[in-house]
């Protein structure tokens, strides 16, 4: 298992911590862990399109690992005093639209979406859990722990595209608009949770770092097409 | 969590034990593997009936818990040296004929056929690992280990059939189906498979006690009617 790229990150100097109790904690806990919901249902649908059984139980894994990390979130969200339920449901529509307008046609885009996505999704917030104080870093970087089925995606797309420059421009094509879809509903969620943008913008100076913070992930989402064959 | 109910076996002294490296123990654990994706992906699809989202993560923390057991089964069959993925295969058609002829058409009988379903197959598989070594039976039993969620089935269905007689007959039906699509399938499987009729006949006397097995399952699926408040 390779570790994937991740975006750089601000120096431990350079970043004020937030309080444990800062609100956007809890906020942050309930959007990862509608996530790992929607990405166990989204994983499960998407390998009706594997072409074998071993594709079918790959899959199958990766959604298992998604309840894993639920728990932990969940765990972490009661420990802290709040109705669960309620909490996740708040961001369902933004996270059921990603997976909406992302709907894979085909097998390899599905495991594009997978690697792409998942991957994006743990900059997102890891780069949030650096603010944080450890203890609810630790959280988080548990629960968005690497599912230990990326080698399997990468060796299965790298094989594809090199033997096809069309399925080459069609999956590089593909993996952008992942990253669109996925940074316009961020910018959805946080318009809409305001103790969240405190958590993303708590480094130093507010939207300046906001807009750094988004080039960072174009970066680290190159790094990943060079990783799969696709730049 | 209540431990189910499950078909009184024949006491110790009755069975001789078979050895481990029968050849019938690879295709049980074989049967088993594919059973277990199968219920991982039976449980992500029926989950498309919940009602809400409490309803969705009960269901997707089952299927996780069946891949679990899934990796536990895995992992048997690669240190017995079995190339596991054909070994499953030839126990696709049985279970996703199974699968496919008792699709839920409602919540309801979702949840039944999780609670009724799943006991039923442990019964199949608990009798059979009684006539096997302790080494080889721990990994059945290991692998059929309750998910720890079916109070949450028994606490539904419950309320629903008491407040409604209609709803009472009718899931009492689907109940006995899935007891007889479970039975004629288990009769495809050991039609096919005489290693597997070793293995469930190894006790005493043959088919008097596989006549006398098929009694007990039906004993003890009445027994799980009455706690759903079907009986």
């Amino acid at each position: 298992m390779t570790s994937l790229p991740r975006a750089d990150r601000a120096t431990e100097s350079e970043k004020p911590r937030l309080p444990a109790d800062h609100p956007g904690v809890n906020e942050l806990f309930a959007l990862l862990a509608y996530g790992e919901v929607a990405a166990f249902y989204r994983l499960a649908d998407e390998a009706r399109m594997a072409p074998d059984l071993r594709g079918r139980i790959s899959m199958a894994s990766m959604a298992a690992a998604e309840m894993g990390h639920y728990e932990l979130l969940r765990d972490a969200l009661q420990r802290r005093g709040v109705d669960v339920l309620p909490a996740m449901s708040k961001y369902a529509s933004a996270l059921d639209d990603y997976h909406r307008l992302t709907t894979p046609s085909t097998w390899l885009e599905a495991l594009v979406k997978t690697y792409v996505g998942d991957a994006l999704a743990a900059d997102l917030y890891l780069e949030i859990a650096d603010a944080l104080p450890d203890e609810v870093a630790d959280v988080v970087r548990a629960a968005l722990a690497e599912t230990g089925h990326s080698q399997f995606v990468v060796a299965e797309v790298r094989a594809a595209v090199t033997s096809s420059a069309r399925q080459r421009s069609r999956l590089a094509l593909w993996s952008r608009r992942l990253l669109g879809e996925a940074i316009t509903q961020a910018q959805y969620v946080l318009a809409e949770h305001d103790e969240l943008v405190d958590l993303v913008t708590a480094g130093t100076n507010g939207l300046t770092q906001l807009s750094a913070f988004f080039d960072r992930l174009q970066h680290t989402h190159d790094q990943r097409m060079r990783e799969l064959g696709l730049l």
